[in-house]
């Protein structure tokens, strides 16, 4: 792919600083960037770098104030303009493979135009593939699972049976929608297994990173709202619904029934209860375990989480502990002796 | 599957409060349930909906006290007897698959009776599959591995070589039986690797999640005993033993020769330490960190782990540090004011 | 394999005190050993077991100064002595597969000697596959992977495009290298995905435990160096350099753009935030979440991380918080009276 300096301003919707026609043929770091490439300045302790590099344009914020002598393209979000003009360069030619004669897709399966089922990837009865979908070397679709439009499944996934993936969606290598959720009833010692008779339902423009487990619903289903993005090693147990546009960090894990709202941000390793409800545009700190329900909005860090202010002051105090500790002994000794008045002076 | 009430709370060991014929072909939640479907309620907080609910019969606890317009069932335990009709109303006709032409199974392996070995599973040399097994696409078997009779294998699961699987076993997608253990001798900056020449023990009755890791012991063997249920992305390192009906939830940890009793439950995201018992009827919760053996019936909480109630007493003071700092810094003036003496007032 | 006590001495570097011809055939725990395997003393509290071993031999430390009716070989560093011996007892006979008919190697792939290419391995386009390298069933190499010589893809791994893999490197089951890593720019509500356009090196003698993830770069490489051992469900985001010799233990996870460096040992469900700096030969506790850079050699633990030294201190107090609690409100009530003087008495 190559572009010219004017058209690419465009495209990112920028004003050009610089000779229109010059061509650029990707992007790269603003240390490493070639006079063909472009790069961006987002972050402010890269700004050292401007003098020195060789990029062929630096997409920039529109109202940046520092001087440099390479072209510029000055937009409102850089790190925006940054990922559309990186997706404009890596995009590749649409060349569907068809199915593969070493695919096994079931009769009874229905396949949509310009597939790429390639070789060991598994279609079982009745399921359903989407136009342009892509489905990578052991790649499973349980029976009558259905996987959208231009979806993408990387290698060794597995969707299991009656599990729907929306369209635009990409599911990285071994991760795992529709394992039965987690439910058994006791009698006496031994459990007695609870059929997992639901379904996940993965909503459109979702990312799951790898090695995930999205568990099925009991009854009904797991739901991954529009838009959503999940990292590797996540956890999302039975019946859980995450919220539009909501990011779950890597190794996080969202126990039974939880209700997750839009917008919210979930760090990596993060713990949630069951049954409780997470607010729109509530954020969780890495490693917290949260026990109770958190409103619209809020912050919260810790385990147990408490608003993030709060466990911010609490945490400080921590190390200063074993001084504390010092400090109430010597009170305590202080206290005694003016206690005792006079006569132990 | 269809079913009257009568022979429905025959089979549960209730007694029917209902007409005796009425027909029900399935299980569902007690504000979604037909007229044709039975529910049930364990849980105190839906009693509010036994009023309006349609359903074609209630399992309630056998001393009940409520009214409704429904017929009831009455039981010992509920949510046990909602677990076996959920089982009788999800249970499928039994159609064995055979051996897919498209599998590999290697001309040493032994074959039970009535298997369904699906395409694109491969069972290796001198393995042995019981009957009535079911291995789905991308299960691996390796050499001289054994799968038990009505054991099941989910799409890419993978049982390495000489590891066993007992009878009526369920494994997830994704996950690993007989990964090998970590184990490393150090010579000066570099790691020499002990070989880990043992193997895993799965016993009868045992689930286990989706993409979870069960290594292989240095000698002898890793043991998952009878009845245990294992959530999703769970770590059981090598020589673990994993006592009969203990439960782990997603995302812990159990380091390697670590001896877990039977009946234990073991919270989310629980990491134990190496070479400890954990007695039996031990509960763990959450994100609890465990660095000593826990005695019989103990319940731990946090990291490292204390006994719950200190745990939960500790855990109430530390929001409250950043106040208790001020009132100690009160103190100290006051104090000092005191000792000072009249002069200092 | 079998040999003499005097060949496995020298093979050790280590001195016999015993019959040199006498034959042992394998290795075994102190007290399983047989008289015709070895075993070895590195841990003083198995050291009771020495005057009832049946062991045809016995690895001890140079200086060892107890008794014992055995055959001895004594060595620098019993534990290292006793992997090398372990190595040479577990070694098998090398005995090549060649590529099998049933997996899928890609026309323009180039395949080194004896390779070992199961059944339902696939090689994609422009991969190379070193010389005696294995390739377990549903391990993938997607397009222009190389996987280097006597490297081993256990059942189920997933090597994505354009990543590399050293030689004499083991990758266990269920594993991804080379998934997206998570980076995505905001666009209002919505997020647009920053191409990931990077790959993952891992350098030669690396081994990867079972369902482990490690992103590939979003430019340039996520790095994995020489001798870094890695355990189980572990993550490592893009562009992350682990040095060499460095060890992970299992569910730990590393954030984005981190650098860690030569032997650093990360413990158990440890996180690392992104764009931090470890030193070499740091240290960090189970389940510490770091959120600073660390010095060479620094041992830190908990979350935050402290210095460990610091941290134990520290923790050792907090179940003491309630007593403390009321020491303070007991000095406040104490003080009061003092303050109100003679007329409260």
């Amino acid at each position: 792919m190559e572009i010219s300096l004017q058209k690419l301003a465009s495209m990112l919707n920028g004003r050009l600083e610089g000779p229109p026609e010059a061509i650029v043929v990707g992007i790269a770091g603003i240390r490493e960037a070639r006079s063909d490439q472009i790069t961006f300045l987002a972050n402010p302790k890269y700004e050292a770098f401007m003098a020195d590099t060789q990029a062929g344009g630096i997409i920039v914020e529109r109202h940046w104030a520092g001087t440099c002598s390479r072209p510029l393209i000055r937009v409102d979000n850089p790190y925006l303009a940054f990922a559309r003009a990186s997706q404009f360069f890596q995009r590749k030619p649409f060349s569907p493979l068809g199915i593969s004669s070493h695919a096994w897709v079931d009769d009874s399966a229905k396949i949509g135009d310009e597939v790429s089922i390639h070789p060991f990837a598994y279609v079982g009865p009745g399921a359903r593939i989407g136009d342009r979908a892509v489905l990578h070397p052991f790649s499973y679709v349980g029976s009558d699972g259905i996987i959208g439009e231009d979806t993408t499944l990387h290698a060794n996934v597995s969707i299991l049976e009656r599990c729907t993936v929306g369209c635009r969606v990409t599911i990285h290598s071994g991760t795992v929608v529709g394992s039965d959720g987690f439910g058994y009833a006791r009698d006496g010692d031994e459990y007695v297994k609870i059929p997992q008779a639901g379904m996940v339902q993965i909503d459109d423009d979702v990312e799951i990173g790898a090695n995930c487990a999205i568990d099925r619903a009991t009854t009904g289903k797991t739901w991954i709202q529009k838009g959503v993005k999940i990292d590797n090693l996540v956890q999302v147990a039975h019946n859980v619904v995450v919220g539009k546009n909501t990011i779950l960090i890597a190794q996080s894990g969202i126990s039974g029934s939880t209700e997750i709202g839009n917008n919210v941000q979930i760090g990596g390793q993060v713990g949630v209860v069951g049954h409780i409800q997470i607010g729109d545009r509530a954020g969780i700190a890495a490693q917290s375990g949260v026990t109770r329900s958190i409103g619209e909005g809020s912050i919260v860090s810790g385990t147990p989480a408490l608003p993030h202010h709060n466990q911010l002051r609490a945490a400080a105090i921590i190390p200063k502990l074993p001084q504390l500790f010092k400090r109430i002994q010597n009170l305590e000794a202080r206290l005694k002796q003016l206690e005792d008045g006079p006569s132990g002076g």
